[in-house]
This record gives C-alpha cells, structure tokens and sequence, in this order.
C-alpha cells in the first residue's frame, strides 16, 4: 500500500487513452489546454494527504500500512462523518468546485460490497470475492476512478428493451468463457478523462427480459475500444482575474462509449441477475447523495460569504431586506449542514457498511438542490449589475483606464474598486458565467434529479406509522 | 420529593385565584365548562409519569428521589434528546395539542440559573440562590408552572419608556424592604388559569432608563391583585365526533394583570439590572424554540399521516400529484426532526446547563413555523371540499339522514361512509376550525415571530468564517 | 319580468322542500337559527337592485322590461366586466362572503345555451328550446338559482361505470314518456336551502358506456324525493363582535340526495348524449371561474386593508419587513384583479355569447389559489398572536374587566383598545375561525381544485407557437 | 424626416468615439470582433421598419412623413399596446435578445416632456423647448439612442453628498454662459458603444444641497472628454452552433466616464432643480418597466417552447410532473402578458403622453423578474444534464466521433442526435452559458431591483381605500 503523489497520478494518465475533445483525438490529457485544467484540481486528491494540515483527516492507518481515507469502509456514524469532512475539505481547498476524482469511485465500491454479499447469500459467492479483490486493487495502489452509469436512455419514457434500436442502455452482447463483451454507451461520465479505473454500473432497475442490461464491471481507461468524447462546456480561455474560480478549476465528463468492449470475468460484478440491478443503483445513490451534500457544503459557504462580503463592500449591509436574504442564504446552508450530520449519526449498519440514513440524505439534498437557483439570485440581488457590466481585469492596469476605474468604482470606505470588482468578478464567476450555469445544471441533475430524490423520500417516509396515528385521533 | 397524581394537581387549582371567562369571575377553574377542558389535558403531564410505558422517560431517579424529568436540568445533548422525546411523547398522547404544563416554566428556570450565574460572577450572588431555591420548591412539589413574558407593548416600535402611558410593559413601582410593588399586564400568558405558579420575565432586552422594567419575579396563582383574563378563543362547544381533537384538548390564555401585586425578596430574581433583561429573555428562548419544535413533532406526524390516509380514503393516492404533495409533508416533517436531533446533539454547556444549539434550533423552529401553512394547504388539498360541506355527526346516526350517508359518502372500497367522514373531520378540526386558526397563530406567533427567529439565525451564523473564505477566493 | 324584493325571495322559500340539519327535517328554513343566516345574507342579491347606489350596475333594461344583470348572457367585454363588477359589490356588500345566489346559476345557464347549441348542430334542437324557456322562466320570475354539481365520486380513481355501487354517480335509473327518474347524490351544492331552482350537470366527460350518466336536468328544490343534508360546518352561535363577519353572513352547502326523484322532459337538458358532458362541465367552468375570481376581489382587498389597518394600530407600519408583507398582499390582490380585467376584455364570442379568456381566467384563478394561505400568513403575522389570545367582546363591558382591557391593550397612540380589538377580532374571524377555515378550503376546492386548473392551462396555452420559435432559434 | 437603414446606422458609427475594451482604445467598433455583434444585432431596429412584415407596426405616418413607432408619443393605450408589441417583435425576431436601440432612449424622452411640462408650470419654459427641440432632432434624423443613470454610487447607503469623494455621483463642476462642464461616471450604460446619442439621468431623487447632482443632459456619443469603457462579460468567441442565441447576438454595456465634459444649454434639461430630480427618475422608469415586460415576452415565450419542445424530444412530455412544470411556464408567462396588455388598457393621460398603469406594470416587472430564476431551473430540469455534459458541435462531424453521436444521443422516435442536441445548444446557451447568467442578472436588476419595485408597488397601492373597508367591517 501506499499513497501516490500528484506527479505519479498525473504520470499515470499517459497511458493512450482514447479522448475525442472537439472532434479530435487528445494525445495526453495532461498537456491538453483544457483537460490539463481538470488534471491539475482533481490533483488535489494526492495532494491533501501529502499536506500535514490535512493528513489525520485524509489519512487511514491499519495495520502499519496507509491508505486514502476515500477508501475506507465506513462501520460507523463517526467513519461517515469524518468522510464527509475530508470531502468538504478537499472541495473547499478547491475552491468550492467538485473534485471527486475517488469519492464516487469508492461510493460505488460501497455499494458492490453490499450487493455482492446479497448476491452470496443467493448462492452466487464468486462476485464477493471479486469485488473485495477489486477493491484492494484500488486502494493499495491509490487509484483514481471514474463511474459510468446514465445510460443514454433513447425515450426516457421507454425501457431499454423498448428502444428504437438495443444500445441506448449498455448491454453485453457477447458471453465468453473468459469474460463478456459490451456494448452502448454512457453519458455524463465525470472525470473518465483524467481517472485510472472506470466502473460501470446499470442506471435503474431491470425486469426480466432485461438480463443484457443488467451488467455491473470495471476496467482500466486506456482498455482497447473504449472511446470517451469529452464536453466542450465550460472550456473556453478565462482570464484568471475575472474568474477566479474557473479559470483554474474544472471537472470533465464524457460521452463514453463501449464499442464492443471485452471485460475479463474478474472485473464483472454482475451479469444477467436482473433482480439485483435496481438494488446496485440504489445503493449508489444512498452513498452517492451523501457525498453530494458533503461537497456543496463550501459552495453553501461561498454564497453566504460573497453575499456578505459583496454587501459590506456595497454599503448595504445595514438594510433590512439584506439581512433578510443574507438570514435566508445562512438558513440555507445550516438546514443542508444540519441533515448531513444528523444522517450520519443515524446510520443503519448493512453488512458491516455503515450506510448514511436515506431519508435525511435525500432530503437534505433535494432541499440543496431545489433552492439552489434562489439562493442564486439572492447573491446575485445582493451584489448589482456589476456583475455583467463591470470593466475588464485589463481595466485595472490599462494606463488609458485605471484611474477611471479606482476612481469611480470604490465601494463603502475602506473598500478599494479593486477590491470590490475582485468580489463581483467571483460572483460573476459562480453564479452569471458558465461555470455558474454548470453548478446550476449540476444542483439540478448531478446525483439523480429532483423526482429521483422524491421518489426516494416517499418511499423511505414511515407513513404507515403516521397513518396509524392520524387514523387513531379520527377514532377509526 | 414526589410526583403528584392528576387528582393531586386538579385538587391543587381550587386556590382562589382570580381567573375572569368572558367578562365573569370563575368560580372553581376545575369545573368551569371551559377551563376545566384544558385542567384535563393539562393532567396529561401528572399522568405519563403514572404510566408504565412512559415512567423510564418521564421520571428521573436521583439520590433515591424521583421527579418529572422536565425538572432535569440537562448535562449533555443526550438530556436534552431525551427531554425533547418526553416532550414529543407528552403531546402525542395529547392528540397533537399543546400541553407545555412544565416544559415552558422548567425552561425559564433554566434560563434564569444562567442569568444567576452570570449575576453572581457580577458581584450579586443573591439571585443564584433565591433561583436554586425556587427551582427546588417547584420541581420537589412536582408544580405547574407558567409563564408571563410578553407586555402589552402599545406602539410597538417604541419601547418601554416611550409610550403613552408607563404600564405598557411591567413595571416595578414600589421598592420595599421586603419586596416589591409591579404593575403591568402581560398579553399570551399560556397556562396560568391552570398551573400553580407563574414566573415573570422581561420580553426584551432592556437600556439604561429602563431600570423599573428590568425584572423578573415568581407568584404562586393566587397571589393577590393578580388577575387572569382568559381569551374566549376556540371555546364554543364542539361535537366530539366533528371536533376530535379540540372537543378535548384546550389551553388557556389570559391576559395577565399586575394590580400593583406585592412579591416578596425571595421571588425576585432580577431588580433594576438592565443588562440582564436582554440574556434572560435571549437564553429562555435558546431553550424555548428547541421544546417549540419537539411539541410540533406530533403535529406534523399528523399532518402527514391524515394526508396519507385521506389520499388512501379517497382513492388517490396512486395519482403522481399526490405522491408529490405527500412527499412535500414528509420532508416539512424529517427536516424539523433532523435539524432537532442535531441541535441536540451539537448543545454547548454554558454554567454546567446543556444548551441546544441556537442556530439549528432557530433554523428549524423557522423552517416549521414559515411552512405550516403551506403544509395546512396540502392537506386541505388531499382532503377535498367535504373538510366544510361534510354532513353532521348526526346525521351518521338518525334516522331521516343515516341510509343516504352510508350510501353515498363511502370512498374507496374498503373504506366506508363513517370512517371516510371522520378522517375528514379530523382534518377538518386541524385545519378548517377555530383550533385550525389557533395553529396557525401559534406556528406564525407562539415562542417568537419570524422576525425575532431570523434575527437570531442571523446573529448566530458565522458569516465571518465564510466571508474569509470568499475574499480569499476573490484573491483580496 | 319583474325584481323580486327581499321579502317575496324569502317568502318563496316557505314551500315544503325537505332540508335537514344535524339529522333533524327543518321545518321552515327563514325561521332556522343557522338557515336563516344564510337566506338573510344571500337576500342581498334582492336589495341591490333595489339600492339606488347599485341600480344601474345591477339592473338591466331590454325592451321595457328590467331583469338582474347576472341573467344578462354577455355579448361583449364589457358586459363580462360589469357582470364581474357586480359580482365584487354584491360580495363587497356581504362583507367578502360568498352570496352567489344567481352567478352560479346564470353560469350554468349561459354553459347550457352553448352546448344546446352544439346540440342543434348534431340534429337535436329540442334542447335548445327547452333551455331558452327554461332561462326565460328563472329570468323573468328573478328565481334563486344553485347548481348541483360534483358527484359523491366514491374512488376518485375511477369512473362512474367502475364504483363499487353504480350509484356513486348521479344517473337516470328510468326513462318515461314524460320524463325520467334520476338517482345519486352530489356535494358541495352551495345555495340549495334557499334558492329556488336546482340545476343538475354532470361533474366530469364520460365515455361511451357512461350514457345514463351524461344527464343534465333542472327542478324547484321542492320536487318531491329531493333530500338536502346540510353542513354543520360554521354553524356555532357567534358573538357578533368577536365575529364580524361570520357571525351574520353564511352559506349553506348540502349533500344532495335524488332518491328516484321523476323530472319532467321539459326540464331535461342532456339525456345520454355521452360526448356533450364533457363540454357542458368545461363551458361552466370558463364562467365559473371568472365569477370565482370576481367574487373573491372583496377578499383580497380586506386581505390588504386589514393587514394595513393592525400594522398601523400596532405601530409596525414603519419596519421594513412589514412593508414588504403588505406590499406582498398588494401585488397577490393586484395580479388578480389585473388578470381578471385582461380576461375579460380577451373573451371570444361563442354562439353569440362572450366567453372570458379561459387560460387567463384559470391562471388568475390558480393564482389566487394557491397563494391564499400564504397571504393569510402574512396578515396573521402582522396583527399578533391577540388573534388567538384576546380577550372576550364580555370584557371590553364587564365591570370587573373593563378597565383593565381599556388600559393595556391599547395600540400606536390614537389607537383605543376597542378599536384594536375589533380590528383583531375582524382578522381573526377571517383567518383564525371556522370560517377562516372555510375560505382556506374554499380557496383550495371550490370552483375546482388545483389540478383542475392547471390542467385547463396546460390545454389553453399555445405550446405548439412558442415551441416552434423554439425549434427555429435552435436551427432545427 | 427619414428612416434610416441599418448601413446609414452602421456609418453612422465611425465617428470618432472613445470606446475601451479590455484596456484598449477600439478604433472602429463596426468591425471590432466583440462590439461588431452588437453593432449588427442592433441594427435590428433599422431593419424591421423594411421589412414588409412589420412595417405597419414599426412605422408611423404623420403628415405625410414618416417615423419609428418608438419615437411616437403615447396617447392612448392603443399606442401603448402597439408599442409593446413592437418591443416584443424587435427582440423575438433578435433572438429574445434585448436590442432596445430606441426603446430605452425614447421613454427617457417621454419623461422629459412629462417634467418639462411640470418645469414649465413653475416657471421655467425653458426646458421644454429644449426637449421638443431634441426629440425632433432624434426622432427626424431616426437616431439611436443610449441613457446613461445608474452612478457608480460608492456607498449605496448614503446620499450624493455623504459619500467619501464628491464625484461618486455625476455632478456639475462648473457653470457657463453657454453650458455646464460635467463630472463623473455612470455604470450599466447599455447600447452607448453603438447609439448616436446619450442621454444623462439622474439616477434617484435628490435633495435640498444635492443641486449639482440634480442634472439632466444629452450629447452625441463622440463628444469630447467621454470615456466609454466596455465590459468584457460574455464576450468570448462562441460556436454558432452550441451558442445559437449569444454568438451572435450581443448588447455592450460601459462605464461611461464623463471627464469634464462639455453641455451646451440647448442640451441641458435639468440643471439643480432638485425636486424634479426624483420625478424624472420615476416617470422614466414608469415606461421602462413596461418595455421591460415587453422585450421579455419573447423570452419567456421560448423558455415555455424550449422546455415544452426538450420534453418531446426526451419522451418524457407525457410525466405528470412534466406537464405540472410546463404548466408553471405557462403560467408564469400568462401572468406578465396578461398584466402588461391591462397596464396599456388601464393607462392615464398626463400631459397628453399615455402612462401605463404604474402599480401593474410593477407588479408585472417584478413577477417577472422574481421568479425568473425558478423558470429557468424548471427548463435545466425539463432538458436534463447534457447541458452541461454534451459533445461538441465538432463531434458531430468529425469522423472519429460523429458515428457514435448519431448513433448514442438520439431522442424520443422522431428526434435524431442533432435535433435534440441542438435543442440542448439552445437551452445550455439560454441558461447555462455567461449568456444565461447574464440574462438572470438582468432579470434582478435591469429597469431597477426588486426593492425598487417593491417600494413602487407599495406606493401605488391603494391601501387606503381598502383599510377603510376592513375598518368599517370590523365596526370601527
């Protein structure tokens, strides 16, 4: 076992990889004018364990060997807690912009444990030890993951037999006696350009006659006619002045396509047992919506604190209404806050894995996600026009400008026009920019929608007991 | 010490105290046709430690003594956890209606050892030990406790020393050797018809010039020149089939009237010390919202839980709208709960006393109290129109109307004519009736305003923290 | 043709229809303690076209002849803006309650031309022969009109055919030479103790099969077999100072039973046509929710005016957030009325009939649906919790309590007790009583929920234009 | 008098200007690569008076001459009407891009003929000439035109004069016989890159001691000594095809830099008559609201028809919580066009110029403004997450990916890659671009914030009115 540094990670993706970016083929990720970008943040995953601030937190110790504490299985409230800080802390070194170059990867390893054991004790013990070995594999060798699951989905109203043609979900179409062959494609693949291993996982349950879905494996990202064709959002040259955020911070995600893929029996974790692709999904997602509140916990804190920073510079932090919106921005953050830590400490034990308590998982995120656009609006109420009309970064220097510029745009006494277009070029930044349409897209979509998570708080609501009480009053 | 019966407590209100019912003076609260409703679901609190299923959560062993665990003075966040469930237990049994018997007045005991101790590290070490001893004469007599906090105000945008007249907020006018002489009324008095002993506290904090306001005092019921004007409100008559809840469960309010009452030295626990008013009424409240948020849990089970059960009653609950409108009351429910387990959980010990967390309480009692309505309007919504156009109790039983009711008001099949209607009623009595109207009030009112809640969460996040962080990330 | 007054509207009442109250015939319905409130309130549809203030509105002149304008079918948008002007004074008049005694009625029969019509097109006149008498009957003796309407449904989840019973829809059991025999019941019929015609629609579209459902038909509310079982809902004696409102205006509603009730064929107006339900319920709907909003303008504004008026007594009027409350009441009154004017100047002529715009009519009407509650929030929030906690109108009187109330709750200077409380109790009766909760529900459920509404915008706005312009800016 | 085309428009531009942009002097703005788009989206309003199509709307004859219906002076609400509906088929057919080259300069000059009038009424004639004189001069020679209010303000809580240096407002530093010199800059100064003209607004009301700030003027866009220094938001090269709207649409925004500029008298309309400062505020923004709404229409019209037309493309247009949000959409969009047609039908005559209706166009600013942000998140919702994550317009060419594109990203039978994937260009760049941050900034602040719009509402309301009937209802 033993940790990598950033340099052996960022070695390792020169590894000939098959990355389309704008209709052309990447010859290293690492050199590449946008993909570097997203490199060198999700770096920050070797990089904290390194940092003597932060290694009790991000490193495990057992038995005289160390290893990432992404990695660890969580047995207790306190195990899930202590993730989620070294998830928040990782994304606020990042300044606020997800990193998640192992979160997910071993969320999905969480949820392979727990179907693996159900599907042992259904008489099927080899992808146990497949996916513990699997496991092992990842972490004594630190690797960075990557996973695949949104199929591409065709008519979402239809299944994936039902489809036009049989590859809008990823399917095997080839059995052999060393392993399988797949084929389809997967969307919204989050760091497949910049990660080693690539798991895949069904993206809903199946039903019988579905059994080609219902597939679960992983492989390296350089494996033979796996093609990953990055987005192109977000990736035009940013002055670093005017967007402090996303000139130097960014994430990537691919359209990937399995162009009849072989995976060796070792790496297939589930094939065929339509029973248990639904249970795989939503043990993901139990993990996986955990983390999300954990990572938006520094963006939480970044809108109260431009909100107010940006106020006290306006001079207006003394008005009623803004104590107001800036009150709503800090309840906002705190009910998020609040239900995390609450999850955790009510976990449930399965299998030995401590699983975060659904109910409050889901409802924590989906209250993220559905205010997050007001939240939005508020920072931007806050903080003025500015943030689409104010002069360049080159303004501030330009012998032709300058004076105009720290002549007329001060703020309240004391707060300089530097200064103050510095706060309005990061708002603008995180909320009326690109990036600040990809968080909004992402509080959206990212970790299943808004109906997903509804439907998860309305199955995990213990209505009966409240019905049984309410029924009780009626006197019925 | 001991725990007294209800018998024991009803015996105890025939004291003479001056409680006045629409304009006449009562002669014996306990038989009054109204009061003595709410004297009855008062008992409550006398009879859950009476109840085996309840006596391990009501009842504290100390010293081979035993009282009301209301009385405990928590330690740690698992006492406040568990007050908080005696609390939840004690309403529930009370069908969802307040009963807040001890729980408001053991909070401004709590209160008040704070202020004493902060007072005696002042030099005034008096009002510790007059606090000790009160507390140890209620809580060893297992006394009903109430408490007069909010004045009458006049104009409310001034204070104390700026009205009108000087009697729009509580004042002492008489200083003696052996007490002192108040005059003054108090609005919103929960209680005080029904409970042994009234405490008195500022409703605000208080300046310099306003020393004559700054107090705060105890009385027993039926103090002389006290007099309790009672509100009318929710107290007609009611079918308690139509009404099932609010035909048997009450609280009294009253207007309160000091008519300049004596109280003597020993009852007097703050006297001219402006500075204190403000800690008092602040550290009440910091325990206040966190009991207001644990007696509203049964109150959102319900809401909940009748949504759910009228949906069933009338065949709708596989509709997707229903399921969203369910979903809604399920996460109004788990967020108030969450957040309230992590208030406890995240306390700070102040003076040796387990204070809740102040945000998170406040976050939480404001995410409750700024929803309800919208909760209420949901399940009005699942319900249908029969919540006010429902034929009578009656009319279920006589002869003239019963065969058309039993026919034509039957919902889905399993559910009859009678059950679909008292499901109803029940909604309707929460939230279509003058008890409907009185919720709203107290989720809008009761343990403080919106605004004096936004205040606090205001005051109480740290916006330093995260406006440090975004200057960092604005590069200033 | 002639006005009816008062008088003779009341004394037409006495004709041995058969109401029951809490189980119990009612004997005479003016002379009822609870009836009588209703006919005395909606008797205020006879005395504005006596009131020389109202005459002009309210009166229509043709030929000679006057008739009231709410039987005038409108030709034009003016027409619908007096009707609508009209309704506000008449419910204006009645202090914000519902009247309604000929609008729903007069709806129902400008709905009945225009599918008579549709009718005559399909090679059945007799219909629309039978309707125009049946209009010139109620017009020219100034009949009090109710509609019965929405069926007891048993599972809403299904159709009339597929119920338990089959007589969970109103439905002819029996066709005569001279007429037929219906069966059923319906709900929510408002008005049916004291008007003096009932008109029956179906509640919903039917399908082939459902043809002894597809019925439409009308009778005088004393047809032998014709049962009314009133609500109780509301019905408790009120103090008329501590109720304003409530306690002298009033709305019966019954459950209507046709216990094999015969109608003669001159009255019958759709008779298993199954494709005709559909838009007879549709067409009164486009009325009856612009009637709907109409009638609720006095609600809104007291909504805002009562809001204004405490804020002022309680001195609050200068704080910022009380403000953007009231400004809240202001823009939720205005979009209504605004939208309301718009529909109506919108209508198209149908059958020479003018229709108000039916998707502005149900966005206005949605809109203030869905936010009632909320404003009745806001309004609690700036009175105070008196609402629920005032003393008795006994104690502004009684000797024992009288000086007490004068001297404490006074409010801002110029403001007495008095005048404070009965501004409390105005807001409370409005918004914290049974009947605060009738018009919670009402807003909610009356003239169609809010599915319905929205589903009637979903099919009126023009999606197929905007997504075309759509389509054509994304280059496709 | 002339209509002038959009090349005579375009010339008309060479002339000389101080444009900046990041730091640099522009030494043509008609073939800078950034202000160019601008240039050509703007010439719009020269194009429709051409246009077969639109020439009856955009074309006004007056005795025998003709001119741009923006220059027309309202005296009806008919006129209003027309305007507003020229507004909205200006910027639908720029893509519902504001191009407001007229429509903002215009209602400036509305205005001023509005408080010249009143000027003139105290005595001073003066101005009104002035302005006659310069609106013939504008309209005659068919301008363009750009108003210049918002100061740079330093400390928004304090007044001109307070403020840490003298200049943070515009301000007059010297008096001459022949003209004023000038000082000071404004922010948000929209279209003065491409317009002819600038007109200067004071930017609130201004009081006794404020005379120097208490200024209104106007000079051609190459005038000496102003500086226009351009913000550089949004003005990255953009793919045409994944930026269909913001590639090639485009309105520049300065700093406009008045550095002891030069006013002859004949262009000074206000020159420290501080109480006509505040009414020229209002009475532009009277009229700019309502342009706002309706330049908006289109906007909402395609975020309705995107939404609607992503849904089919995704096979999910038949999900009940689909059709619920295209309903909001709708709806949302209902409620302005609904109020602004009432605002022009319920218009006041004021010196002969048509003024609509104040207290609705509010009310429909702000209805549009606040909830802007929701209606975008439902479209991110509706359009899923290759807003963010799709390939690029490349890969649909290219020959190593564009198989898999067509192959993988198709939609709903009927829908092909392209067609979906340029429906999501769309909707990313509509909401999820720097463009779609822009748009939401401008929906918080442009024509004032929602604190501005909400005093507004506020004052306009008639409180009075309807305090009086809750007062008379509550007996007092």
């Amino acid at each position: 076992m033993a940790l990598r540094t950033a340099s052996e990670y960022k070695e390792s993706l020169r590894d000939g990889r098959s990355v389309f970016f704008r209709g052309q083929k990447v010859a290293d990720v690492t050199t590449h004018p946008v993909i570097r970008i997203a490199v060198e943040h999700a770096a920050l995953e070797y990089m904290l364990p390194q940092d003597p601030r932060f290694r009790s937190l991000a490193v495990v110790e057992e038995n005289g060997e160390v290893y990432n504490r992404l990695y660890q299985i969580p047995r207790d409230g306190d195990d899930l807690r202590r993730r989620s800080e070294l998830i928040a802390a990782i994304t606020r070194e990042g300044a606020a912009y997800p990193v998640l170059l192992k979160e997910i990867g071993t969320e999905a390893l969480f949820a392979l444990h727990m179907v693996a054991h159900l599907l042992a004790g259904r008489g099927k013990p080899q992808y146990l030890e497949r996916v513990e070995r699997y496991y092992r594999h990842c972490r004594d060798n630190d690797l960075a993951l990557s996973l695949a699951q949104t199929d591409v989905k065709g008519d979402r109203s239809l299944g994936p037999g039902a489809q036009e043609h049989p590859d809008y979900y990823v399917r095997k179409v080839e059995e052999r006696s060393d392993g399988i062959i797949v084929r389809g494609a997967k969307v919204h693949t989050s760091l497949s350009t910049n990660a080693n291993e690539l798991i895949v996982f069904p993206t809903r349950l199946m039903r019988p006659g579905d059994e080609a879905y219902a597939i679960s494996f992983a492989m390296p990202l350089n494996t033979p006619r796996l093609k990953l064709i990055a987005s192109p959002h977000g990736s035009d040259p940013k002055d670093p002045i005017e967007h402090p955020i996303s000139a130097r911070r960014k994430m990537m995600e691919t359209l990937t396509v399995f162009d009849d893929v072989f995976v060796p029996n070792e790496r297939v974790f589930l094939n065929g047992e339509v029973d248990f692709a639904g249970p795989l999904a939503i043990n993901f997602v139990r993990f996986h919506r955990f983390t999300a509140v954990s990572y938006k916990l520094p963006l939480l804190e970044l809108l109260a604190g431009a909100g107010w920073a940006i106020a006290e510079a306006n001079g207006i932090s003394g008005a009623g209404h803004v104590r107001d919106k800036l009150t709503q921005l800090a309840a906002y953050h705190t009910i998020a806050l609040g239900l995390l830590h609450r999850a955790a400490a009510a976990c449930t034990i399965e299998y030995g894995i401590a699983v975060p308590n659904t109910l409050l998982v889901n409802v924590a995120k989906y209250h993220f996600a559905h205010n997050y656009h007001q939240a939005v609006q508020i920072v931007q109420d806050l903080a003025g026009g500015l943030l689409v009309t104010a002069p360049a970064a080159e303004d501030l220097t330009s012998e032709a400008t300058r004076e105009y510029i720290r002549r007329f745009l001060g703020g309240r006494k004391g707060t300089d026009a530097e200064q103050r277009l510095r706060l309005l070029y990061l708002i603008s930044d995180m909320t009326a920019s690109d990036y600040g349409g990809y968080q909004e897209v992402l509080a959206v979509h990212a970790e299943g929608g808004f109906e997903a998570e509804k439907l998860q708080m309305y199955r995990e609501y213990d209505f009966g007991t409240v019905a049984a009480y309410a029924r009780k009053l009626a006197g019925i």
